[in-house]
């Protein structure tokens, strides 16, 4: 018997407490009653990424080597889907993807699309993410791309913004940036937002320190549709689970 | 710029739910401010992992191929020192280790000897773990060799143990397991025992699914133990966190 290898890759650290979460919603997307249905997956995570935002949006270092290290390893290690739980990483991460053979499942195109399916034709998205996502305008244009605009916070909403996505990386969110969210939310629904996208994985962590039940504003997670693009298009690659013979 | 490899290599996916919830302590047990702070790790989860409590104690498949697989893969990844995120499987890991050049940061010694620092000499732990970790006598044996007396539930109540840890694993754990376990610990209490092992990375999860605030007798996690330990071994390796040359 040859054990074929990890089918799903996933290129995390960035930072790390997103990918606990986002490995959290992969095992909890996975149909499975045993360990053995679970999807073999490598995660790869390398917080030595510079600050990706740092690059997007002034004279930060390059983040390309660190990703192209961690892609490369996790193609050596064999697997043929990568899944990269970073939203802002996505500026970078296309091309080192092609160029290592792997088949990369964008967290910013499963959204788009998501949203594209269930809003009415025309409509009005908010953001909320790092300056670095909104300055690439990752999600400005898959969004135009099937017919729907992105509204991003006024520089002063921003801030705070930056400053919740921050304070999970540093361990201390809690209810007061949780509740700065809501307010932001809030602006942007006023200004004709239908729904928002917690475009950083820290967003969601960030909104789950508040004590708020009731989202203003429908918020759709990037990081769970990605979870479950990844285990649909796992098993169309290896529709047995159990299947250890390559 | 060469860019080192991750330091620490995590054999996971056993189950997923433990591994997901093994990193977090990682992450959680780590002194960090920003995303740059946290510790490279590379973690390789596959459930095809064949049960390990069916070898030991059965007739089942041995879990020796796919465990070397997985070691394989993290030595090949360049990782230094290994953490395993299944107690069960330590019955298998040492000797695939060593001949990976790989330290393993064993989560059975790592616990035996924090239980030998902070309980009375010759005092009687109780274990809740798969019937294979208790029939490996890994805790035993780790026990015995500072002190320490192992105490195991009768077969009744293992079998509620059992039960309790597969809720987990199939993703159905709930306020029933944990009252069970509650009841087991309870009695292992009345025989003897001054503190209890979670000795199975799901007994703190199937735990966790219950409303008790109180437990009816101390309970230490070694995956928890095993977080702090890792974060300490790996900073004595590598000092400087954002070192990112060879």
């Amino acid at each position: 018997m040859t054990l074929s290898p990890p089918v799903v890759g996933i290129l995390g650290g960035m930072g790390p407490a997103a990918t606990v979460d986002f490995y959290r919603k992969l095992v909890a997307a996975t149909p499975a009653a045993t360990d053995q249905e679970h999807l073999p997956v490598v995660i790869w995570s390398d917080p030595r990424v510079p600050d990706r935002t740092a690059a997007l949006v002034g004279d930060g270092e390059d983040p390309t080597p660190v990703l192209r290290a961690g892609v490369a390893g996790l193609a050596a290690a064999g697997v043929r889907l990568l899944a990269v739980a970073c939203n802002t990483a996505h500026a970078f991460v296309p091309p080192l993807a092609a160029a290592a053979g792997l088949e990369l499942i964008s967290i910013i195109d499963v959204t788009a699309q998501r949203l594209a399916a269930t809003l009415p034709a025309g409509a009005t998205v908010g953001l909320l993410a790092t300056e670095g996502t909104v300055a690439s305008r990752l999600y400005h244009d898959a969004c135009a791309a099937v017919g729907l605009t992105v509204l991003v916070p006024e520089p002063a909403e921003q801030a705070r913004v930056t400053a919740a996505i921050a304070a999970v990386k540093a361990g201390t969110a809690d209810a007061t940036g949780a509740a700065a969210l809501a307010e932001v939310l809030g602006t942007l629904r006023d200004a004709g937002a239908e729904a928002a996208i917690a475009g950083c994985t820290e967003i969601v962590l960030a909104l789950a320190a508040g004590t708020d039940a009731d989202p203003v504003l429908p918020v759709v997670d990037p990081a769970d549709l990605l979870a479950h693009e990844v285990v649909r298009r796992a098993r169309e690659l290896r529709p047995d689970p159990a299947d250890a013979a390559s």
